[in-house]
């Protein structure tokens, strides 16, 4: 939280995106048999993967275990998340009357979220708990396309193609961001993550024109509840001022733009975050060690640094890895403090 | 040809990646029931192929229709092209022993190439062919993940964790790029564009020690033969300073980065090609009108532009668009000449 914060901190923080999840054994024991978004509407289930992360490693925070379209299939979307494929949306988003189906999302539409998010913050204690949305363009993308997509074809196409619908349509998305993460902050989560995972896939002048607006307003609804805004996205190296302008306070950073260069691109006010390939968790410990290194001393030339991988802990990661990572995070920065 | 090399044009010359391809309804025709890879050894359907955008669109080049994977088949490694999949290596390579598999390769066992590349020159006349290959990390990824993969995962553990056997790897490679290239040239192809696709999927600091030394190989090998030489990956906006010293008289560009801004990032005495985002062919013509104008104007900025898209044409653009997007490029920059 300092960190997110830019105030001075005893070592650099660290939390895995996907620290929870497929890595470790005893996430796939508690899931077996049970489908994803079943596993994410069940708050023994969220509470208990939200914490199995932690009791193997010391990271800085949890991170709620959920799914970003979680808030969608909760006002009535009829998606779901097959294996091996990721979502899968019945009955595609693409033209204005679609626009009725996504209604606004109201607590009473994912009590499953308050209670875990209430049981998680009573058994963290000082240990933050961190919310989680998808952002604004990532979730059109999965509307619109029906499913997973390498190019966004569709939703680009909508997205230069008409203007009104596509801006009603990250309204809403906004909407139900906003209600899924003030939810999330009223129950006591202490930051908050919005996943935009995919934007990058989009140019500076388009995000600027079509995303920004709705990414700014979830933000901005978002600040007045007082917790760090975290924004993140993968391959958005020509995005990172704007995803700063956007009005978070920490600015997630992937692997392919080395963090110092990544600082030089946001304006100053911001905290950043990242941003180790998560391949380099496959390679030797000598490799990672010196790629950890490599990215704390690049991370300093920041107003603060959250350690992080540049995307989700990979599948076949050895979480014994990640306790040697988290340890070395720590060791590493408390002994040459920013 | 004169674009290419930094040299006064009448206008901008404008040909487009997979411009022959699934877009083309006669393309669809003569491939159906033939499998990609024999499609690529068949010397009478490559030059078909390759000749059909030719007859709708005045774009000014051909690129032989061909697939990165038609090499690596020729020295004899069991890939194949799977319809909805993309290529597949039964038996990947991952060990040292493994690439004893990937012996050089030879004019005779790309005879088809050959007669292909014969034929198409004799037809073409006074219009350019543009010879093809694949890039050295996109091939290895293929080759290491045994098909197409989201994180390039394995081949990034090999890459970060043993690079005698990673530099081996893209050493042969490399080898066979060259002869695959100079047969090309050797036939009477008139340039060349080496697709490292995927190679934005890692950050410059590897770039540089992991995949430069290679593709500066197979540029300056090629450099004798006096034909352009185009550089292609698709993300790479932290990488075109290093695609430009890798040593291509031209950088291809995809859409998420602004020409005028790619034009800062690489080195003076490049041309640059792009950068129109194919889902924008998808939206209503006054939009791809405006947008290929922008391309014109932020081209104007380097010391020569190729028009072209940022990626391969999607298949579901209609072909009539193309025709008139190659004309208005035409009309707009002899109109307004850079």
């Amino acid at each position: 939280m300092l960190a997110c914060r830019r105030e001075p901190v005893p070592y650099t923080p660290v939390w895995f995106m996907r620290q929870a999840g497929r890595s470790l054994p005893e996430y796939r024991r508690v899931r077996e048999g049970i489908p994803m978004l079943e596993s994410c509407t069940r708050p023994e289930l969220i509470t208990e993967i939200t914490l199995q992360p932690l009791r193997r490693y010391d990271v800085d925070a949890a991170i709620l275990f959920s799914d970003i379209v979680v808030p969608l299939r909760a006002v009535g979307i009829d998606v779901d998340i097959k294996a091996g494929i990721g979502p899968v949306v019945q009955t595609p988003v693409r033209t204005p009357a679609d626009l009725g189906r996504l209604r606004a999302l109201d607590p009473d539409d994912v009590p499953y979220v308050t209670e875990a998010v209430r049981a998680l913050v009573a058994e963290l204690g000082e240990r933050p708990l961190i919310g989680f949305a998808g952002g604004p363009f990532t979730l059109a993308s999965y509307l619109v396309e029906g499913g997973p997509s390498k190019n966004h074809d569709k939703t680009k196409a909508l997205m230069y193609g008409n203007q009104e619908l596509w801006h009603a349509l990250l309204g809403r998305l906004a909407d139900i961001t906003i209600s899924f993460l003030q939810i999330q902050v009223a129950a006591g989560a202490s930051a908050i993550q919005l996943f935009d995972s995919w934007v990058g896939a989009v140019g500076p002048g388009d995000y600027q024109q079509a995303i920004l607006p709705h990414t700014r307003r979830i933000f901005a609804e978002l600040g007045s509840a007082g917790v760090p805004r975290i924004h993140f996205g993968v391959g958005t190296g020509e995005l990172l001022g704007l995803m700063g302008e956007a009005g978070a306070d920490v600015v997630g950073v992937d692997w392919r733009i080395p963090l110092d260069e990544a600082v030089r691109r946001v304006d100053p006010g911001k905290a950043l975050q990242g941003n180790l390939d998560p391949a380099v968790l496959l390679a030797p410990w000598e490799v990672i060690e010196e790629r950890a290194r490599d990215v704390l001393i690049r991370g300093r030339t920041a107003e603060g640094h959250v350690f992080n991988l540049g995307h989700g802990v990979l599948p076949e990661t050895d979480p014994g890895v990640l306790a040697r990572l988290t340890d070395l995070v720590h060791a590493e920065s408390a002994r040459t403090p920013a």
